[in-house]
């Protein structure tokens, strides 16, 4: 088949670039703990890394991971099919793990992040990481305490196009407003059934499984400097009380802020804009990238000069481009992310804290403007955003 | 010269078919009161309207407005040269003037829409229309009582782009968040000596000179609804109290709710973005449109689907265009705007309380926003937003 030949010598091409230095051909082995739907892009990204490989699958139900194994290895099957095993349990009692993958429910992560660093297994867990700052402090102390890493799965972190974000901040001058929407617009049985809408499995609910990434974005742009001040809007949640629908606004010490909006029940929409003093950023696909071999963002200007009679409205942008798939591909950002793990997953594989630091200033900020929702009147710190 | 040729053609082009069952060749007069610098682009709409002409120009400063009329002359010149006259006073008391365009700062509206109504004339006001609600009732309320038409200079409202945005809103779905921004950032002369920054003459700030936009927009999307709770963030004031960067979200009964940003310190954007639950409109120049022949909004569609192992984004954008060009032209919407007061101004010319309850609720939210920044902590009305 040409496409999986294309793959596979994408993924050879990657790889052998990417160990050049490598002494050794190190693989690293990955425990997936669950079925959830996410786990077939992890598994593909697995594939696609080419420093790792899916060892086994684990569920309390061996026939469900058996089954998701056998509909991911039909579409692109590793060499040595992984394995159903029974409880998460044993997958964590393996010597071929290395790495656990954790998309499970947000109520149930702590105790399989404890237990994985326990095993000395590295970990990429699903988001939002924590029921709440407490349990992320509590995972990030154990994974130290193990010497394990400790990685979310927010993918656009590892992405090429962040990269040449980053040197092109500079030329916006200083921020003033960070802009972002993430959105999607939920069908009637995800409300009936999904875990995305009980309080049980997942009481943060669009904040946490949306606002994730807003935050995200928001605390890489300020370069992890927390806001001085986070407010909350609980525009709409169901009658457990998890949001479907939130707002928040942040202030910042150097004077800039942001605005987020996430919602379950507005149409699909990833939109991020930066603005700066001299010139504002744009894209529409912060989380999930458009298809495509290239990833982009616009720099957009404009003025008003008066000309004569007219106001003239001046308007450029260039659009800065990475070469980098969408998705599904050695290059996108989800193969990276996995990748990177990996990497680190080796003996000496870098400091610990990279990771641990943002998920836990992104937990923070999400407590904070959740906080602000529920006790109206307030937002968290400050003193109301005046000078 | 051939552009003024064709801007010629173009006025009488437009001026006959807009006249076309009009039994006489009416032409509105307008005395422009004092000289600001916006009065350069009305005076080209007025020229390019088809149906109005600068009678005079006032100024306590005769020298002063002569020097504007013979400016605006030398580059579009009205058959008969407007006149500088000396007081505004002086302006209203001329029966060959039907219609007062008053660009004064905000501190000084009040007075000169009042005396304009006294004296029997149709009013152009720019924005914010007055210093608070109550103000703009009182003037509203002499327009009434002297039978005159008030409009405020919100030429967006003009646009053809914006009927055919009217017409494509329902393809959007339930509206369910409304996202603007407008923002230049201002040099150092213009906070040192810009009528702007002073609280004497404009305490409102970037949010009278920008918001009020913003606010409009909202409040056209959302049907001339009120909103249930209105919350404000003053980013930056000067010492004086000016609002320099402000923020604001916007909660309607729908479910709908908006944020904007206004700012004379970031640089310049005009972005709006309505989501609805089935797609989203986003345009980059809402208040001064692009230069060209066409103005344009985009309506934007995604999905997410998952397809194998890839969660696949599919995206699709549909641009809607007018044939309208973005200033300085008869098509532009300062011109139409022109157009219609001149309409208005005909005796029996049409109801009058379409514009003023429509500045009447933007200055209302306007006011609710700026109450509820100044007193940190508690939003104007409602219950915090809570379902």
């Amino acid at each position: 088949m040409s496409t999986h030949h294309h793959l596979q010598s994408g993924r050879r091409r990657l790889s052998s670039h990417h160990f050049l230095d490598a002494a050794d051909d190190y693989v690293a082995g990955y425990a997936i703990l669950g079925s959830a739907n996410i786990a077939r892009k992890l598994w593909k990204a697995m594939f696609m890394s080419g420093n790792s490989r899916v060892v086994c699958v684990a569920s309390r139900d061996t026939a469900r991971a058996q089954a998701f194994i056998d509909e991911c290895q039909a579409l692109l099957p590793f060499p040595q099919a992984p394995e159903a095993v029974e409880g998460y349990e044993a997958a964590l009692a393996r010597d071929d793990v290395q790495c656990v993958y954790i998309p499970l429910p947000t109520a149930l992560r702590k105790e399989w992040v404890l237990k994985a660093a326990a095993s000395g297994k590295h970990v990429l867990v699903e988001k939002p990481v924590g029921l709440n700052t407490e349990d992320v402090q509590e995972m990030i102390q154990a994974c130290i305490k193990h010497n394990v890493h400790l990685m979310d799965g927010v993918m656009f972190m590892h992405s090429a196009r962040l990269q040449l974000l980053q040197k092109t901040l500079p030329s916006l001058g200083p921020l003033r407003r960070i802009n972002s929407e993430f959105c999607f617009k939920a069908n009637e049985a995800f409300f009936q059934s999904n875990i995305r809408c009980s309080s049980a499995t997942e009481p943060l609910g669009c904040l946490g499984d949306l606002g994730w990434y807003n935050i995200r974005l928001t605390l890489w742009a300020m370069n992890w400097y927390l806001p001085v001040r986070a407010r909350g809007c609980l525009l709409k949640e169901n009658a457990d009380g998890v949001p479907y629908e939130f707002s928040g606004e942040l202030l910042f010490e150097s004077g800039c802020s942001a605005t987020f909006f996430c919602s379950f029940l507005t149409h699909e929409t990833q939109l991020a804009v930066l603005n700066g003093e001299e010139a504002s950023v744009q894209y529409s696909d912060f989380v999930l990238p458009l298809p495509g071999r290239y990833l982009y963002f616009d720099v957009n200007h404009q003025s008003y000069p008066q000309e004569g009679l007219d106001q003239v409205v001046h308007s450029y942008s260039e659009r800065h481009h990475v070469q980098e798939a969408g998705y599904g591909h050695p290059s996108s950002q989800e193969a990276c992310m996995v990748r990177h793990l990996s990497d680190l997953s080796r003996e000496g594989g870098g400091e610990t804290t990279k990771w641990p630091e943002q998920m836990l200033k992104t937990q923070m900020v999400l407590d904070a403007v959740l906080l602000s929702a529920r006790a109206p009147g307030r937002g968290v710190g400050g003193d109301g955003g005046r000078e």
